[in-house]
């Protein structure tokens, strides 16, 4: 069994694996972990996204081990989004989050399919296949925050 | 192969795969970044610790994936302590960080056997065994605290 795919096997084991809400002791925890998610989200995104417009060298190892890092990061961001913290410290979060579910289980559910066939894509090793993966998950992420995310 | 060592071999592989130095767009993002996945560290080995000090039943599948969890972001922030840092932001990073190379590689060293200790006693799903290792764990983060965090 090769690493790279134990590691996308991984994901998806912690993906079924985690709670629907994760525990937090205090509101301001479950802000500043879905903000933190989010942003080591974006950064290993980023460097994904760096080899797929050719900014950076292609190197299949280095795509992959940061797509299973992003799709660990998208669904730990998830388990935060619990009741009562819609207006708690400096989130951004719209209060349609709470308010319209079935839109928002929509959203969570298209970026994590997208995640997840981004996921396959980094297991080809195909910077073709990787590029238009990843472009649907910065459209997914893009519709997400302007939906429901504050300028 | 079961869930739980498919998520361990999988801490491992991207333990093993990811660059020693990430690459970051600016000073700042290195230390966002190694601030966020401290603080999701710290959240997500907060659930193993309740349950080793019994004040949330014990689970054993919660605690092997938040185990899991805390090892892929344990390996995430010790990628960012880059050259340049030492000064940059909000960090309380010391300059010893830096300047004593090698006693921090040596701390880096056994945060990461013990966190890979704890990985393994999470994957017996014994109780007594997490509760050991998130012992050493919990100590190496307060060693490491104690040299080479400002107050």
């Amino acid at each position: 069994m090769k690493p790279l795919s134990l590691v996308a096997l991984a994901a998806a084991a912690l993906a079924a694996a985690q709670p629907a809400a994760a525990q937090f002791q205090k509101p301001e925890d479950a802000v500043k972990y879905r903000q933190s998610a989010m942003f080591l989200q974006a950064q290993t995104f980023s460097r994904v996204a760096a080899m797929a417009n050719g900014r950076v060298p292609f190197d299949a190892k280095v795509a992959a081990d940061n797509i299973d890092l992003v799709a660990a990061l998208n669904r730990m961001q998830f388990t935060a989004f619990v009741d009562g913290t819609d207006k708690t410290g400096n989130t951004r979060a719209k209060p349609e989050i709470w308010a319209q579910k079935d839109k928002w289980n929509a959203a969570v559910a298209k970026s994590q399919e997208d995640v997840a066939k981004l996921v396959a894509a980094g297991k080809t090793g195909n910077i073709d296949q990787i590029k238009a993966a990843a472009g649907a998950v910065g459209g997914s992420c893009k519709s997400c925050h302007d939906d429901f995310r504050k300028e």
